[in-house]
């Protein structure tokens, strides 16, 4: 049934009948119910259908989280970003959640298969992501959030992990640090290679060697920064320095320096990677906290933007970005202790 | 076109050409893209919509944020739990960002032409709200997160705002405590409504005068809730509690509270609403934060379940749970000084 046939039906003009199907305001309440009512008896797909017959659309790009605690702050913050865009453009984000890897897979294939979405993001990859590689197959148009390499161009945005880790290193060795942990990412993930990868680089330009017991890796929470801290601030001698992944590991690292009795900034210095939560500032920290600082909602808008330049026919071999990472230097960095 | 002609079509069976749609493991990879590819050319909408059809629903269920700062901490910990309950019936949660109060309606009518969504979750509601009597004239299931009073049924769920702050002030005062102030949420929304209420029947039950310039109303930030307890730590006497809105709203009345040179939970006390977030513990603060403590993903997992319900046939009018809220009395609260 097409939208002229259902408006002859109702003796109403198709003009009315798609405001109405649109939820104008200009069409008053009686005669929308009348229209979407009829339109639902008669199986009449309106809007969604109908835009997406008219151009190809479905007016939605998706993400697939896997395991509920992928909804953490870093996801919300990065769809802040990403729906605050998409709003311009009354596009929608389909979240699917899946529990394991291979529901994952599952998913892409149904949100191929149903025409849900227009474009997925994707995100936390590893080193060569199968994952990517099946988006290609289904032929899904994706940004990736993250790097990897699958032999296939594909468009992708990233921060210079390896960069900002190098620069944060540089600076504590610069400081007379000698013993710097690294609270790092899951261990296959790109974003933790390359950041082990420029923290190694900084020790080599230095001559200072690597010690394999001061590098941790894992998810970003509080509890298991502290576990991690607090275990290392046993050990004789200790650490003087710590690089953390995340906010949310800076505060479990302090709370360890603090139990421990010593003095963030002054005995103990940390650098956080700081991907600017609202609710929780670097600046306003006590003392305040030395960052390695580049905003995760901003990357969200640029991901948007970039989606909407691929349905609008960019070639994806063209879609690369690496933003470089602030140094932000503040009070929990301060020579090593004598 | 249905299944039945794109089967013939290709030659083979409908539960092959099904699988292969739906993305079911057992079709091997070059049948699944000739079938995918052809089900495209030929129009045939497979999936979401033959699921539809045959079962009369979406397989997704929708939430509308205002802002893109409603992507916040207690948005993405409610969707944790959300997603997770729902992930195991493979349904999808449509966010929708929109700009303004206009803007949300518009987008809530498209959610009923467009039939993308079953059902809907209303949250942040106002103590007469007019999206939940347009979510009943348009027809679409939903679940309040919260409380309004529209004068017609309909499923909802809350946490009891306004005992858990009657206890908390009631606490505080059986500590001596006379000035206490509280960081409350934005004004017309209930929640905020019901948890002055509480406040001001524990301060009427022991006869201490209600105080209107120890009261402010925004949203729930560091930034805020740091210039509003600094503003008032300035004040000679000033406020010896504070009773704070969120765990945000409490670091930024940390900060004032250090920044003045006061010790919590000696010179001044403090109280939190706690929604449970994994990366900032109440426990592990330092000191560790009283609270009241409800777990807004596990309200997330409970309202998926009930959006469930009523898509099974359970009367709305059945549907509404006042959850109650512990005191959770750790080391930030003591007497009142002097």
């Amino acid at each position: 049934m097409r939208l002229k046939d259902l408006a002859e039906h109702l003796g109403l003009s198709q003009t009315t009948v798609s405001r109405a199907l649109n939820g104008y305001p200009e069409v008053n309440e009686a005669t929308r119910l009348r229209v979407t009512e009829t339109a639902a008896r008669l199986g009449y797909r309106p809007n969604a259908n109908a835009l997406r017959l008219a151009t190809g659309r479905a007016g939605a790009i998706g993400m697939v989280l896997r395991g509920s605690s992928e909804f953490g702050p870093h996801t919300s913050e990065f769809l802040s970003g990403v729906g605050g865009r998409l709003a311009e453009e009354e596009i929608d984000i389909i979240v699917t959640t899946v529990q394991t890897y291979q529901d994952e897979v599952a998913a892409y294939r149904r949100l191929a298969a149903s025409q849900k979405v227009d474009a997925v993001i994707l995100h936390s990859p590893t080193q060569h992501d199968e994952r990517a590689k099946l988006l290609l197959q289904l032929n899904i148009p994706f940004v990736l959030h993250g790097r990897t390499d699958i032999g296939t161009p594909h468009a992708w945005l990233d921060i210079d992990n390896a960069g900002a880790m190098e620069r944060a290193t540089g600076h504590l060795l610069d400081l007379g640090h000698r013993r710097i942990a690294l609270l790092n990412g899951i261990k296959d993930r790109t974003f933790a290679v390359h950041r082990e990868r420029g923290y190694r680089d900084a020790l080599k330009a230095r001559g200072v060697p690597y010690d394999a017991t001061l590098v941790s890796n894992g998810v970003f929470s509080d509890e298991v920064a502290f576990r991690t801290a607090h275990d290392l601030l046993e050990r004789d001698p200790h650490p003087t320095a710590f690089l953390a992944g995340s906010m949310m590991t800076a505060l479990g690292v302090f709370r360890a320096i603090r139990q421990a009795g010593l003095v963030l900034g002054k005995d103990v210095s940390m650098i956080a990677h700081d991907d600017v939560f609202p609710y929780l500032n670097a600046d306003n920290m006590y003392p305040s906290m030395s960052t390695t600082r580049s905003s995760i909602s901003q990357a969200g808008v640029r991901i948007a933007e970039l989606i909407l330049q691929i349905l609008g026919g960019k070639p994806v071999a063209d879609i690369h970005e690496l933003w470089p990472v602030e140094l932000v230097l503040r009070e929990s960095t301060g020579p090593a202790p004598g």
